[in-house]
């Protein structure tokens, strides 16, 4: 199975694509960073981001892309950014008919090292070890979305309870609330 | 001129497009709002958002878009695919080659009923009264959407100082923290 991972950014998103075989082996297909200068508008930004991973996927055929989930709660000033760009990885792929996942970071360290509060050069090493690479990936938004890649590989697409089990409680309750608002919205309709 | 403008969603993503003239004038030219299936992906619901803005994008050549603007302290279960939809709308726009624009919804509230606290019913009022429509405006996206066409034309694209003036403290504080976040990227590179 061909994955590529994404770790979505306007100013870094990391790319990286695996072939994971049935015995969960895996070797490396390509890594890279798609960049985007601070100051042009987020529009342009999301342009350029959306143009580097067209090619990726044109060049190299990934069979499914998982993006990392992006939760609100992440109180940084960076997270609607990171939103839009998630938002625009999920958009190609789907227009490339290409299924999609979303894993949180928790559950791609749990996944990678077994520990889901790893800190990035535990990610890197595991990451760098299971593909036989001889120097750590860098930066660590290229490590992370190999990471993710292998993550999604190794668990398969989660079923919603499984994935809703690897929250932690704030996510989880963040996630509820989505559900929530997605019964209404049916029942709406 | 001719405006777009989009109030983002993932289940009801509203468009409206304005012609209006040097004496601020206006006539609607096009509304409606693109829905995409809750039972959908996320990926999935996106790309129909995306292929419901390109039509809009390519029957009415509107001159610029201006797209809400989302914040994340906006705690909505929502709002992280309302991000993800104002990505995709971003990206469309920039791709085909048009300026963009980002209001906050108390400065389009503002700019058509003088009153940046006004509810759903005073907007849809006063859209109604510019355009010379027999009815309100509805679905509220709708409403929404043109407002912000309207308040583009009227407004400008806001130079950024303007633009902060405008927001309530808790936005400027969070504007000011994503403009420290790209500074810091800047120095970074």
């Amino acid at each position: 199975m061909r994955v590529l991972g994404i770790d979505p950014g306007l100013t870094r998103c990391g790319v990286g694509i695996v072939d994971v075989r049935r015995d969960r082996t895996a070797t490396l297909v390509h890594v890279g960073v798609v960049r985007s200068p601070v100051d042009a508008s987020v529009a342009e930004r999301l342009a350029i981001i959306a143009a580097g991973i067209r090619v990726v996927l044109e060049e190299h055929r990934p069979e499914v892309v998982a993006v990392e989930r992006v939760f609100a709660q992440q109180n940084r000033s960076t997270v609607m950014g990171t939103a839009q760009a998630a938002g625009v990885a999920l958009l190609l792929a789907a227009e490339a008919g290409l299924p999609t996942a979303t894993h949180t970071p928790s559950e791609v360290k749990a996944a990678i090292t077994g520990y889901g509060s790893a800190d990035k050069l535990q990610v890197q090493t595991m990451v760098a070890r299971v593909l036989r690479l001889e120097e750590l990936p860098r930066p660590a938004d290229a490590a992370d979305a190999l990471a993710l890649a292998l993550c999604h590989a190794w668990r398969g697409a989660p079923a919603e309870a499984a994935a809703d089990a690897a929250l932690t409680p704030a996510q989880r309750a963040w996630a509820e609330a989505e559900k929530r608002t997605r019964n209404r919205g049916a029942l709406a309709r």
